[in-house]
C-alpha cells in the first residue's frame, strides 16, 4: 500500500519507532498493529512489556550508533516517557521525524518549566519556585507560602522526590531528604478534584480532546479514574481548552496529557506529559477510540478519530500485589483486564489496570 | 504471579503457542498480550501478520525437532487454521497440551465428516454424499439430487474448489474440474439467511455463545456481517444451542465456529471451524469481549467473558485491493479500521477488515 504524495500520511506496513519500552510502549504497539503499522521499541532494557509484541533495539539512549540504526530502521518516531534525553531525540531528528518534537519533551522534563510554560499560555498554576539551594527554598517560602511541597524539578514520578513543608518543618532536613540541587517548591491547593485532559494534535494541527477524566491518587500513584468527570460544563470546557492551547503552543504532534485540579471553579495546571498517561488507560474500554490508536494516528500522519465516551467507565490502576488478584479480576463479569506482562511484582510497580463499563455515556 | 494450584488456569506471563501465523493468529496474540500472556507463533512461511507482533518459529509441519523445541517453548497450544495436520497437534500433544484437541481438528478438515458429525448430533445437513470418482458423482446426484455443488472435501476455503452441477452440467468436466479425487457433492440449499455462531467453551466445560451474525458471501469470500442477526428468538435460541451441542460433542476447548443457514425456520448445519472465526471480527468493536479474547480466556484456563453485543455492528471485510481505500476508510467517523500488516495485495486475499457501530444494542 502506497502513501499516494509525498506529504500525506504514513501508509499501514510502514514502522513506528517507539523510545521506551514499558507498558505504554507495549499497548501503543498494539493499537499500531490493529491499524496495520509495525513497531520497533528502543529501550536501554531488555525484555520489557513492548519488546514482547514488537521488534526491539536494547541499546543506551546515548549510542549514537544504535541511534542511527534505529532511525533507519523506523518511519517516524514517538516516544512512551518524558524522562528520554532531549540529545538522543535531536540526533534521531536528522534521520527521522519525531512526534511530539523536542520542545514539548525539553519542557515536561521540568517542573519549573512546565509552570512557567502554562503561565505563560495566560493559564493559572499554583504558587512555585525554582530551588537550588537551601537559601533559595527559605526565599521560596515566602513566596510560594505555606502548606507547600518540595520536589525534584526534574525526573519525579509517581509522588517520589516530594516532601511537605509545613509550620513545623525542618527546612535543612528537607532540603537534605530532597537529595537534588534542582528542586522546586510549589504552594500545596487544597482542591476540590484533580483531573486531567488527553487531546491529541495531527500533523495538520488539528486537536481532539478525551472527556476530561476525574483521578485519585493514594502515596502520589494513581489509583483510580472516573470518566466522563462529573464537572459542570463549563468547567470540563475550560478544561478541555487548557490542553489545547498547551498541545498547540508546544506544536505537539501527537498526545498531551494534562493534569488540572480545580479549585473552587478554577482550573490549575499541575503537570503535562507528551505522551500517553495512565489516566486515559479507560479509552480502550470505553471510548470510541482509545489514547493508543489517537497517538498512532496522530504520529503517522491519519486523520484523528472521534474521542467520544461510549460508557462512563472507572478504572483502577494494579499496583504492586494488586495484580496477584489476577483469577479474581478475570472472573469478573464486565471488568476488562489489562496486565503488561511484567515478571516480576514490586511494591508501587504498575503492573495492570481493570476498566469497568458502569454505564452507557450520552444514551 | 503463580498459578497457585497445578490445575487452575495459566497465570498471565505463560505463553501461548499458535500454529499459523495469519491474521487470525496476530488478533490472537494482541488479545493474549492484552491480558498479560505472550504468545509464539509456528508456521511454515516467514514474516506474515501475526510473528510482527509475537515470537515465532519458522519451520516445517513435520519438523519433528521444531516441534518439540516449540512445545518446550510454551504453556498450551492452539491452532488459527483448520488445515494444520493432526499428525503436527498429535506430536505436540506429546508434550504440551492443545486446545482445542485433534478430533475437533479432525472432523473440521473433512466435508464429509463435519457433515455426518452435525447429522450424529441429531442437527439437520443438506443432502451430502463423497464423491471419490466420475462414477460416485453420478451415484451421488441420485441421493443428493441437483441443483447442487460439487467440492473437494478438503482444504477449501474462501469458495475455491467448487463446481456448481445443474441440469446441463457435463458432469466429467465438472470432476476434472474439481482437479481431485476425494470430493463430496451438496446439495445446493435455497437459504433465507446464511448465518454463523461462535461459542467458546472452558476447560471446565462451560459455553458462551456469542450473538448470531448474519453473513454475506461474494464469489464464495465472506464480505458483510451483520450482528445481531436479525432473526426470530426462536431460531436464534436454536442456532446457538446447535453450536453448543458441537462443540460439547467435539470437546472443544477453545472456539468453534458454525456455519449454518436457515430455511423456512429450519436451521441447517453447513461448516464448522475450531478457530476465531471471519464472522466474529465485529466482536472486537461490538461485543463485551472479543472473540481473540475468549479464546485466550479458554486455553488458559481462564472464567470466559460475557459476549453480549454492546451495539449493533457490521463488519466489512477488506479483500485485495480494497484495502487501497485505507486513507478514506481511517477518515470515516466511527469506522473502526484493522489491518493485517500483510506486505502484497492480491485479488482475493483478505486484507482487513471495517468494524461500524450502528447503535447501541439493547437500550
Amino acid at each position: 500500500m502506497s502513501a499516494g504524495r509525498h506529504s500525506g500520511p504514513l501508509p499501514p506496513g510502514s514502522t513506528i519507532g517507539i523510545l521506551g519500552g514499558g507498558q505504554l510502549g507495549r499497548m501503543t504497539a498494539v493499537a499500531a498493529a490493529e491499524l496495520g503499522y509495525r513497531c520497533h521499541i528502543y529501550d536501554p532494557t531488555a525484555d520489557g512489556p513492548a519488546s514482547q509484541v514488537a521488534a526491539s533495539t536494547v541499546a543506551a539512549w546515548d549510542d549514537g550508533e544504535a541511534l542511527d540504526r534505529f532511525a533507519n530502521a523506523v518511519d517516524v518516531v514517538t516516544y512512551e516517557f518524558e524522562n528520554v534525553p532531549v540529545e538522543t531525540v535531536e540526533r534521531l531528528l536528522d534521520r527521522v521525524p519525531v512526534r511530539p518534537g523536542p520542545m514539548a519533551l525539553s519542557v515536561a522534563q521540568s517542573r519549573v518549566e512546565e509552570k512557567s510554560f502554562a503561565r505563560h499560555c495566560g493559564l493559572d498554576t499554583a504558587a512555585f519556585w525554582g530551588v537550588r539551594s537551601l537559601d533559595d527554598l527559605a526565599q521560596a517560602l515566602t513566596v510560594v507560602g505555606m502548606p507547600s511541597i518540595l520536589k525534584t524539578n526534574r525526573f519525579g514520578y509517581d509522588g517520589k522526590g516530594q516532601v511537605t513543608i509545613g509550620m513545623d518543618t525542618d527546612l535543612r532536613h528537607a532540603w537534605d531528604e530532597l537529595a537534588s540541587d534542582d528542586g522546586i517548591l510549589e504552594r500545596r491547593i487544597p482542591f476540590e478534584r484533580e483531573v486531567s485532559v488527553i487531546v491529541a494534535r495531527g500533523v495538520d494541527g488539528a486537536t481532539v480532546c478525551f472527556p476530561v477524566t476525574e483521578n485519585e491518587h493514594v502515596d502520589g500513584i494513581l489509583r483510580r479514574s472516573l470518566a466522563p468527570a462529573p464537572l459542570d460544563a463549563e468547567v470540563a470546557d475550560a478544561a478541555r481548552q487548557a490542553a489545547v492551547t498547551l498541545a498547540t503552543e508546544l506544536d505537539v504532534v501527537g498526545l498531551l496529557a494534562v493534569e488540572l485540579f480545580i479549585e473552587q471553579g478554577r482550573i490549575l495546571v499541575n503537570e503535562i506529559a507528551p505522551r500517553p498517561h495512565n489516566s486515559g488507560h479507560w479509552t480502550q474500554d470505553g471510548a470510541a477510540a482509545s489514547q493508543f490508536e489517537q497517538l498512532v494516528r496522530a504520529v503517522v500522519g491519519l486523520p484523528l478519530a472521534p474521542a467520544d465516551a461510549l460508557f462512563e467507565t472507572e478504572m483502577i490502576n494494579l499496583i504492586g500485589a494488586d495484580a496477584d488478584a489476577w483469577r479474581e479480576l478475570a472472573a469478573e463479569p464486565g471488568a476488562k483486564l489489562h496486565l503488561y506482562g511484567k515478571a516480576e511484582t514490586r511494591p508501587g510497580r504498575k503492573m495492570g489496570h481493570v476498566n469497568r463499563r458502569r454505564k452507557p455515556f450520552g444514551v
